[in-house]
């Protein structure tokens, strides 16, 4: 079970109410890559986890990303105290007021009209946040890659974030929160390579040769070689006849049905065919201008 | 610029109609793990990317994808055809067909009703597919280690759904699906490792000491040691002290108000302040019963 | 900042696997009336709270809810323990996996198939969480109503799912959880009256007399009167001409344009105006047979 | 502004309880084809009009399709009645209640655990509703169309759901609500072919000839001949050189970049260039087993 | 199965950097009247269709719009590529980077922070693309009026976007992209018309004589005559005896319940009757001031 | 059924075209607390209630929202008239009417290049409208509060734009529809308390003494006391053993396998064990630079 202590991981001091900054900063609160998505990732993994190691340290990072989302929250809550105040209070002129709603040129008013100042589980463009986020799907070698992945691009959105605002205090703890996605890919990339073997993920060999060929299936003036397809690692295979139907069968797609299915599947056919000999007067025609009068359906 | 082959990249032979079969397969073709999720990861990373060498391997790979994508949906059209028929002619007493409809035991019954028979691009709940399931977010280093880990993902749900069919063209053209994604998960390994540094992703350097810390957040009787959390990596930190307030501060939060803003702010909290001395009556007083009569509002 | 205990706030005894009923409890940990809703509902609050009182109150009982979904998660991860390892290791034969997936006759198939029999944060119905289920709005007076309302709906959704299980272990685990929305519903309604007034909520005063007015706009034999309609508190109005453009007016809308905003409205006016008097062919003549041959476009 | 009357456009009489059935039915009340959908869609476009006779009839069939949203809400509540009751007052043993909330096959548990029996605003997968089904342009030519299509749709829905049931009662509501499709789409299409010119819509003539073009982009054995691109009137392109950059250029694409630009890009392409030499060792190595020893990082 | 070639079907020439104008063209990349939108729709068509004219037709056109989407991709990619290069290498004063992040006054500031200037699968309003907007049902005549329609909206909001832009290379392959749309509709209009008949849309009949009323539903000043409405083809009702009830029942609503059902049903009315008599004291009366004391509950 | 009266409820008139002004007011035509949502939350409520009294009710209100959609829904057209032209016919030249589209500072570009100035069902950032927001569950005694609390939200959302806005016309339109909440939530209370008992809402009782304890989780130094924790009403826990496994258990979490599902349970876990006693090489070390050369697989 959780407890919760009123200091936070983090000191937040942030220099001066900024809606717009407030507005950039949700997406790390409720955006795709931001904590809530982090905290509900690990949380999950811990629920469906048997090995104890793993668990615990997915229950470890889980709790630091709820501690980071409510560092990231207060960041919102303290950018937009002034703006928070001025509406609800309504204290200036409505034009006035109005201008410095729309004013700061991204999607901070909703934050203010709709959720009044307070920070709302949606990313920078309002778009509420959605567990289509969260990509767990109950296997290790699967689970911490996808972990791995996601540390990663929190780190980068991050950067971007640090790299807008000038505000000592916010810049320090967003620094903060960087540095910490690193040390949670580190150890997820630990707990990955003590399983072994985690490569293929889970249980099914993969079916030879088509683990080693690569299908060149873009081609053109832009073609390349990388490691990625080299032959070292990899057939590449880029004739027609090599990369389609590679099964060796007709390409062709088929299924039994039975007698009944058969006549019905052929009935609807029968109803619905388009006649390819047709030339029809069609809806464009009768609305494209210049058509003769046609006659009226007796 | 793309072109279709009538042939398809592997023949499929489905063994008979079977709507319920026909509804797990969904979560391949409009499911997160699924290949519209991976064209559509490729494809837009494809047209962000400068890097000759990643933006050559990223459109052969996503063209691969809309490959499987069309393998994959002409299963699901196959396991559906029958009952297509069965529903659009109307052939079976209604008893009958309701019982066929719902009788499955999934969600069969929507892409039917819905969708016709077709392929419908939802999961196999009926949820429809969105592209929050697609987590590009424009920096390689970032970007492959998502490859990476949605590679894992996919072979691991093809082979639960290996694992669920006995129709052997069905199982087969899986085992070939399957085994694609282990061949494009070496490929973004080797893309990925091409790049050096990768680690930690981006440019910003992370803010020492705190990558090399493990907040040990989670105690108890479970608390585990491993590679995770090892002393040769991290410095584990689990005493109260030494978590929070990591940066030496009080663990508070601030913001600095213009005087304006600060008198507004305190205007709210006076006019929505809550009075810590009272014990007012309340709503579910009156409705929990047994209280005397009480007066009118005059 | 959080902190987690290993022990959870109320044990957990399950009686056997069960995923049928594992999925049906995913109502109360990824659905919209579920605890993950209730964190978040509490804690975003709690951010954006001033006053100290309540917010003390509201990480308390945020806290609270994480708990709970920790409980909830678990009793759905035991629940689906058996049929995990069943798919995981592919043991029995794929005909019998597939009847054993299918069989439970409600969503549990996604739970397996695509979230490896972890909880994933879904309703039953397999329908991603979202915060538009999420609905503070950053005014205590509203923010706490909501509250009250969700413990409200929480509590009859437990009470649905107690009803059908007959599992003791989770029964009494279900009937903790139920009982403490009552305890914080008395909660959140003590914390709404301690605020005077608090009705109307917000600043703005009603324009009278439209907050007591009745407008009975549903007219016919189920006509009622009731507490809500009667004459000690609102004039009802019942007569067409007492019920619209109310404020005396002509019930019309206008707008001032400018006049060259006024010669383009009339232009693409004219430009899509439909002439009332043709009988046009229609795509609808053309379609539904017996039309004599149509003269061809010259 | 609207009136209700107690009395249905079409009466009601549901011969059984059936909540398997009642879920089938919410495809019309809150899936995409849905009567919510036809309504909101048709209201939108009475706001947005300026045309007077189409805003009258817009506004007409609205009113209407509301009345069949209650219609078909009503055989919805009908059919849930008996399941409602049972579950709220928890009349049966656990087990039997378990069974029957899950034995439907089909949706109905979500209908009943998370709506108590009520007719939620969600398809028969219990997927909400959403305004994205809606799909207003505020363009009549386009808008009408689109009407057109919506109604084609769900006439063909009802279809589907009249054959599934033999409940007398529902067939023949269902068949009014059908056959009302019908007469709106003739109404639609009467309004499309009464502004002339209507195709092409909009005020932008084509850009020639490629209005008179057919790619065929997809070649192979199933290549066929109809009037979608006969020679009347379409000139079939097949060749490569004659279907990529057919505006004769080189099919490439350019930005111009500042200076300061210009360079940032290149800086950013040095420090993430993948090299194409490189036979990096991959995390799938690390994984794949069979790695001879590597030497710590020192 | 597809191919790709790395010559774009239209040359993409941009003249400069704008975010701004990148994220407005977002609208035809991931908007709901975008390429993969129609791609998406067009291919699952293609699955489903038996027609071999029909399925030939589709797949030809869902690769073109595959290569438009492409088109328009490229589009954003350049006009993004110098202001990715500016936040990645964050070369500028934070100061003056968040000016020219939030300057663009639409919702650029997204697509630069959380997809680092790639193109998402977004509308311009930052929200995710949805299999929602496809509304394939797998029934050619309603299909094929879905394609129709479709191809309009589209060709409306190219219209739009290009009378915004003056940028002559995006101008130009915006018109290209544009006229394509008109294409495309002349081809589904030929191939609706060549299955005849196509109205009413699939195989039951209307339920005569509802398809020939027109029920005028909203009455007043504003009434209008015209071709929807015309006693030519329709008899209009507008008489509330009319329009209610239309069936000559009673307009109620009836199921037939078991007793068992019966008795549940009326014991849980009568557990959650509202007293029409009663004048409750309410939470509303606590909340609103000058309320004389009131007695605790004992 | 519904009837429609082309007079408004009340009279609209706006002073001037201001579509900035027009995309704010969206949040009360399809944003969460606005009056589509309201529409669709009674209406619902309104079909599954068997209560005459509250079904009349219920109905009277849905109506009059559905006709306070058709106010906010034409002030929002109104707003947009002129801009709506302007585009439509493309009178400006091309840069100027860019930066009127995009120059408003907030999302109003999409309700133009999207919706064409049509009221669009979304909210003031352009997210659809979702039934997600509806949060009926169909028991009385919680859907009446949540009705109560959906007034006050929904009252505080108007009173935000009223503030924002300096048109007489807007501002008093508003300002009804305002004071039509406060109508309405006395209404639903006034209905709420007519059941008695209505707390705890349902039927099962609370679990005691849980119902009378307040677990206080988070501690530190704002911890307060107040009504929603006294001693009048509360036992307050607070120390850890008090409030962890508060049945008096372990806290742990248990479920019986069967021997087959136990031993495949064990398998898997052997299976996908971490070896805690490993310090593998990592991808992480792969890729932050400064590793020895690493021999090749073999």
């Amino acid at each position: 079970m959780f407890f919760h202590s009123k200091r936070l991981q983090y000191t937040v001091r942030v220099g001066e109410s900024n809606p717009g900054l407030a507005n950039l900063m949700l997406e790390q609160f409720g955006g795709p890559q931001g904590e809530l998505a982090a905290a509900c990732r690990y949380f999950t993994q811990y629920l469906g986890e048997d090995d104890p190691g793993r668990k615990d340290m997915l229950i470890d990072i889980a709790t630091e990303e709820l501690s980071h989302l409510e560092i990231i929250g207060t960041i919102v809550g303290m950018l937009n105290k002034g703006a928070k105040g001025r509406l609800a209070e309504a204290a200036e002129e409505e034009a006035e007021l109005y201008r410095s709603i729309t004013g700061a040129g991204n999607d901070s008013h909703i934050t203010q009209v709709l959720y009044g100042g307070g920070p709302p589980l949606t990313n920078s463009a309002g778009v509420p946040w959605t567990s289509a986020y969260v990509d767990t799907i109950g296997e290790p070698t699967a689970d911490l890659r996808s972990n791995i992945a996601a540390e990663s691009r929190a780190k980068i959105v991050y950067e971007r974030l640090i790299a807008l605002t000038d505000d000592p205090g916010v810049k320090e703890a967003l620094g903060f929160l960087m540095t910490r996605e690193v040390a949670h890919q580190k150890s997820f990339e630990k707990a990955l390579y003590a399983i072994q073997p985690n490569f293929p993920p889970g249980k099914m060999p993969p079916v030879e040769p088509f683990s080693r060929i690569y299908y060149n299936l873009s081609q053109g003036p832009g073609d390349m070689q990388g490691p990625w397809n080299s032959e070292a690692h990899f057939t590449v295979k880029d004739q027609v006849e090599e990369v389609s139907a590679v099964d060796g069968g007709d390409g062709g797609f088929t299924v039994k049905l039975s007698a009944e299915e058969d006549q019905l599947v052929q009935q609807m056919a029968r109803r619905t065919a388009s006649d390819p000999q047709a030339d029809p007067l069609t809806g464009a025609d009768l609305g494209g201008g210049g058509l003769p009068p046609v006659p009226e359906k007796p």
